[in-house]
């Protein structure tokens, strides 16, 4: 593979979103609430949220917003009947405050030698802004959702990789642990490659151990980095 | 000021445009060119090719696109008739390799560790992502004009930082050595630091030393570094 840049899904591929949202709710919430079971209440909403901006229901806003909508009825899943205005908007930035995964800033700094380094995500610009100054993640830029507009796997996404780095697509390697993202990538011309991440949902089933579809398949950032000769 | 963010116009304010582009002529067109009247005759025709697109005479094409345009007349200026494709693609990447001022990146990486840090520049993406890993500029993010498809000072540029950014428009500061470039921020809402460089345009006559208008008038990002406390 003759890769320029590699564009990296974030949430569950480079950060640990269910132990970050766990960690907020618990210290926002207090203690009588069961903070992992929010945290996947609120993320069961995200792609019935995300829907209705990409059918063309409604115009293109922010992760922030979306998380915001769709949180008191995540809250009301774990018995939580309103929380005050501030308590919310603090809730929502717990998506700005999440840790990666241990071997995501060692992989990356390796794979940022060699490629432009870029997520190519739905979270905000300021989202991911805020993700990489909190933990070093080594980004050349910021792709992804807000830049273009639209949500993936709406096709504008992944075109807006190539263009805005002017590479062929062939030479842009899409990096996800979810077979889906990295199937909608692949059928844009993008070569992809599968992170496992056991952890992503917890004590849940893993759903792939490989992606067969995938250029690679990996099971850590450091892995990939090696794989690519870094 | 209570700054969240240092946006930077990048060609004489962040890089040396005039020896950069002279430096690449003159490896490629050979002694008998004069390399730095070319570097002028170009610049020369930066803002005009801009204007059709702002005037809405033309959609949105990256700057590349336009130096290309402009590379012929240019070249005529100077007494080259024409030249090979192969060298007209590498002359129009001499923008993408511009070397820093002595104090941009010392300054750049002192400002980065309170504010969030991004080009705000008519250069396109990769241009901007280029000269960044060619140098070391610390930039968070790449904004500009080809993130928004508009070319400053189209107020769409300057609305971009503080919307990608979730900043009130007066956390934001834009720095740029041209007077113009800042009105067009400040009448958008942003906070302004002029930088003084005597040597943009070489020998040419310096039109101001520092800028009424502006929150502040530096003469390096040193400077402005420790104006801003860092």
């Amino acid at each position: 593979m003759d890769v320029g840049a590699v564009v990296c899904d974030v949430f569950g591929t480079v950060v640990d979103w269910r132990t970050g949202v766990a960690r907020e709710a618990a210290r926002l919430l207090g203690p009588d609430v069961d903070a992992v079971a929010f945290a996947d209440a609120w993320r069961a909403r995200y792609r019935p949220s995300m829907e209705w901006v990409r059918s063309g229901g409604r115009p293109f806003v922010p992760l922030d917003v979306l998380h915001r909508e769709s949180l008191p009825s995540a809250l009301a899943e774990v018995g939580v009947a309103a929380v005050p205005d501030d308590v919310a908007d603090e809730l929502v930035l717990a998506w700005h405050r999440l840790d990666p995964w241990p071997d995501a800033v060692p992989g990356l700094t390796r794979l940022r030698r060699r490629f432009v380094l870029a997520p190519l995500s739905n979270g905000g610009v300021r989202l991911q802004v805020d993700l990489a100054r909190r933990s070093g993640l080594p980004w050349d830029l910021v792709l992804g959702a807000e830049v273009v507009g639209h949500y993936k796997p709406d096709p504008e996404v992944y075109d807006s990789a190539p263009r805005l780095l002017e590479l062929a697509p062939s030479r842009v390697l899409m990096v996800a642990a979810h077979t889906d993202d990295l199937a909608a990538a692949r059928s844009r011309g993008l070569r992809t490659a599968y992170v496992h991440r056991p952890h992503e949902f917890g004590g849940d089933p893993v759903p792939a151990l490989t992606d067969p579809g995938a250029d690679l398949s990996v099971g850590s950032f450091e892995e990939l980095a090696t794989a690519l000769g870094c």
